[in-house]
């Protein structure tokens, strides 16, 4: 099944990817590996904003980091790369929280379950989650992505 | 020498591998190249949590990050991957702290110490330390790392 | 045209690479791959300290990002790489913030364009750019790099 089968089996429909906010490109491949940017979440165009501890709660939190898994496969289908994906290999996920918010594992999950839903066991990644102090365009949350190609 | 020989004559008994505990592996391989999942300090299974900067001093921080260190190896052990380090890469330290904590580097040290200890010149690593708002389960330091395997 | 000739051209003098502050090294190769250790910004040797949203304004961070920009070709260049480069693959922006600054994008540019005006097209990369809570000796902004080799 292609993967894009795979998201219409899901309903999964991917946004429109997000231009770059600053001087930088989406996606850099070398060595059979793609390299793609930090991806915020924006949902129907508005970033989704706020800090978890504070004005965002877990659920919505989850939801934010799908929301930047799903813009990591809309920059990697908009590369022409998205059926190339031979391995998710590794996600960073950024949450903006307050000092005394401990649960990001939780929310980077929201990521994380999105990657092994569309690529089965090649989406099963290391990942690091850490709470930042805060997100470009006060975004939730931030994810990026090491990816292996297909050769 | 074997690394398993190295540690025992160091006197270091590895932790049991934690769990991930979200929706990822502890470890993935791709190219020669093995993406170690971050790992936050576990002693007695017990995380070791707090904050540089307030409740955490700069030496608990330092025995923190050598038992993310620890636990790095741990996983790549339980990988089957240990004797097959041909060289750490590269280290991402995330060291929970307050706004006015600076001496980032001197807690990754934990870390990177243990690394040369065991590895020698193999365990020399590029690194990046910086201080974050809050870790997982309120952890006071994380570690992730990119280890080069032998071919 | 060489890089030193082009660095000579947009008449750029790059500083002396620091030396670690800690247990690591500058940069590591594998796999035709140099990853290069975080830096932070040194301007006539010392540190350019504070935080973003509190005492370092925006020109101030860009200037510190191209900062860190310089120090990871002065190191490139000290370990005999920077005429080697042949793409600038990912650059990891760490910005030191308080909780509600959130033009790290604009910060990190100060980096980011620097790899285009000296390298030009391989001077295009992935990046994530996030606000931290400190980074070691009090510095603004620490930017490290995975940069591509000529093989």
């Amino acid at each position: 099944m292609t993967i894009a089968a795979k998201l219409a089996e899901l309903g999964i429909t991917l946004p429109k990817p997000a231009a770059p906010v600053a001087s930088y490109v989406p996606v850099v491949v070398h060595g059979g590996v793609a390299y793609v940017s930090g991806q915020i979440a924006f949902v129907d165009g508005a970033v989704m904003t706020g800090k978890l501890g504070a004005d965002v709660s877990l659920e919505e939190g989850q939801r934010a980091a799908r929301a930047c898994g799903l813009m990591i496969l809309a920059q990697l289908e908009a590369a022409g790369l998205l059926e190339q994906v031979e391995r998710v290999v590794k996600l960073g996920a950024f949450v903006s929280s307050t000092p005394d918010f401990f649960d990001h594992p939780k929310v980077a999950n929201g990521a994380s379950d999105l990657m092994e839903q569309v690529f089965g066991g090649a989406g099963q990644h290391a990942r690091a989650a850490v709470g930042v102090a805060a997100l470009p365009l006060n975004a939730a949350v931030e994810v990026d992505a090491i990816v292996a190609l297909k050769s």
